[in-house]
């Protein structure tokens, strides 16, 4: 049986997966592929750290170079992070005719279409189908699985550590710095949460995404980003009471004139099957033109999911690398000379109902006032809710559901809003995606 | 561009939703796959019935077999149904060296195994992606991208008709018969439903889901099949009281000495998100040993979800056709003699917790004689649920949950349960499946 040689770059969490795949999974996975796998180098930190897994037989190096230098190595798996050392450290690999497998988001979303250029250059293959959504093959399926259909809109749950806080702060007297706190505890947040709360790492994965469905280039400088820091238990609760479950989405859309790449906290109707995508789960949503909507679900991290979906790459790559370019499903799906150069719109040209949140002094008349500003900007209010302040004993907390508006127009209500006196405090605001 | 020629064997629903595809959405297509794809003959049933699509410049003949020997095409597209004519139409494509592709789930499970090894012969590629869970790419995720993994269980909701009358089942007053009638109305349901809500379209898809899980030949034969017939709006309603909903899930799952296949009514708690997909959709959960649980969810039928699944078969096989057979993705996802031989389990091997409803008659002493039979046979109830018969003034409901137990031990208690006095008229026993 034929023997496909790897060197990996990294062995943490996913790389020491990925060798307690190829070392215990191997005799289901020759089963599929009629080859074998064979890690035989792996570049690590601290050569003197104790392993989790077994490298028996694997040369370890502390020296990155000698990995993706190997002569023997046939795919290099880049399982390190970072777009610095990992960015030179593939380039190299490339040029070297290696074919890689990579699970760094940030690296494919920051520096995608000059690795994919090259890779086309040295006719190797890029893979990167743990880089969005861990272990679910969302990746694949968008790329071949809906390749009759034109896309219409992509929008899906991808980062685990936002929905597992979403998630927990439903349940009573949670908040958000206490949810926090405890996700830091269980690990699935870091010590600085910022990258998964503020929603960049859901934005690496969108930029992705919105490649994979639209024919465009890699544009991660062009996310709305918002993160799901100020979402409050009120908002939670005031959601469910009105149908919905607040969830933070990454959503991308063809616009009037071009795309819209946007990562926000939303509210999504309870009867849509993603707002029951609960904890560390990931869900992406795809809808075509032909197909209708569809989802897959799934873990979107952790060891054993991240490496399923990289040994499922090197399966692949092992399968194309010695077929002509052009028969091989091209990086983002779509040939290169045929990706679109579309401007991504700012997002004040969404359009969407949006949920509101203010306190408002508990006085005669304030409702009409509010109701003015709105009807002033030509904007229907669809479902109000009023409740005493538990915290504010003169205020009252309204919450107002707007009908399907400009981000714009919204903006400018919102502004004019701000400045009554009967408003005190902060507003919330928070946009609906019911997802049809 | 090059451009490859196609032949279709039926132009009904799916027939006319591939026509649509191929005409409407083909410039995208090109952008994907750098080639074109031309419809070059279509075999239909009658050449004078109007055509809701365009066949301008497409030849249509009345002779299936025009299509099979057309010299121009590379491949034959088979939208037509059933075992008969379908098999020697596509046996004869294969000989003339055409690649297949199919939406017709009988024939693949009935005929697959044969069907694939002549396609071995001839080196061409059979492809069937619509014919399980219609637009959801499903064999393609578990064939290719869950390839990493031993997969321990699937199960699905693989028949819209069926979860569209236990979906609808769950509102006031509605009861099958009546439910049925409605389905029966709009369209979702054949004026004879058996095929449907007796489970064997279910139980084609499944055989097709546990051959490519596993890597076992397709065994339609040997599927336990269970329809929905007899499960009562009381039923639905009492699970739901015990925290469960009841759906008509596939399951195939590996067991001591082999393999279990089955299809029946299930109750699946609320919180497995499975629990949540209604109407007409479809859902296929897979559970891979490193990558967990996984779902695929979107239409399981109609013109433009099953011909999404078409068009991208077609164009796999557009970039694999020129390929060593080694390197392409076997048709049951496993080398053909790779395929093991591991028996399908008798359903008296399985264990689960059961749903048990009876009518008891409602005098002193009834639940200690009841317990006590399940006592005899080890069994524990876990969950007991009495309320009077609306129906029935002297008798009472009795809902009863057991743990985990194998079915020969529940067959033997609820044998013994009928011959009690007590028990008034027949037992319904429903499986519960955790889905963990």
């Amino acid at each position: 049986m034929k023997t496909i040689k790897v060197g990996l770059l990294g062995l943490g969490t996913v790389g020491g997966g990925t060798v307690d795949i190829l070392q215990n999974t191997m005799p289901e996975i020759q089963r599929r592929l009629g080859q074998s796998i064979e890690i035989v180098i792996i570049a690590v930190r601290d050569l003197n750290r104790p392993r989790s897994v077994d490298t028996a037989g694997i040369a370890l190096t502390d020296n990155t170079f000698d990995v993706v230098n190997h002569p023997e190595v046939d795919i290099v798996v880049e399982l390190m992070g970072g777009t610095g050392l990992a960015k030179e450290l593939l380039e190299t690999a490339i040029k070297n005719g290696k074919h890689i497998v990579t699970a760094n988001k940030a690296l494919i979303a920051e520096h995608g279409n000059s690795l994919f250029a090259l890779a086309r250059e040295n006719n190797v293959i890029v893979s990167y189908e743990a880089a969005v959504a861990g272990g679910i093959p969302v990746i694949k399926a968008m790329r071949e699985g809906l390749a009759a259909n034109k896309i219409e809109w992509v929008a899906g749950i991808i980062n685990g550590t936002g929905n597992y806080i979403l998630t927990e702060m439903k349940k009573p007297g949670a908040d958000f710095a206490k949810v926090l706190k405890v996700a830091q505890e269980l690990g699935y947040a870091e010590a600085d949460p910022t990258f998964d709360v503020e929603g960049i790492d859901a934005a690496h994965k969108l930029t992705i995404l919105a490649s994979i469905a639209f024919g465009i280039e890699l544009q991660f400088n062009k996310v709305y980003t918002e993160g799901i820091s100020k979402v409050s238990a009120d908002d939670i609760r005031f959601a469910q009471q009105l149908g919905y479950e607040i969830k933070h989405l990454g959503v991308a859309s063809r616009a009037e004139n071009g795309y819209s790449l946007r990562v926000h906290p939303t509210l999504v109707p309870k009867e849509v099957l993603i707002a029951n995508v609960n904890g560390v789960m990931n869900a992406v949503m795809a809808k075509g033109n032909h197909v209708g909507p569809t989802m897959y679900y799934g873990p979107g991290a952790g060891a054993g999911p991240t490496a399923s979906s990289v040994v499922a790459d090197i399966i692949d790559i092992i399968r194309w690398k010695d077929q002509p370019k052009a028969d091989q499903v091209p990086a983002l799906g779509f040939a290169a000379d045929q990706l679109e150069s579309a401007p991504v719109v700012s997002i004040d040209e969404i359009e969407c109902c949006y949920y509101i949140r203010c306190l408002v002094k508990d006085q005669k008349g304030v409702l009409s006032k509010v109701s003015a500003v709105f009807a002033e900007s030509d904007i229907s209010i669809e479902n109000v809710h009023q409740e005493p302040s538990s915290e504010k004993a003169d205020d009252a907390k309204l919450v107002l559901i707007t009908n399907k508006v400009k981000e714009s127009s919204i903006n400018q209500a919102l502004a004019s809003l701000a400045e009554l006196d009967a408003i005190d405090g902060d507003i919330m605001r928070i946009r609906i995606e019911t997802l049809g």
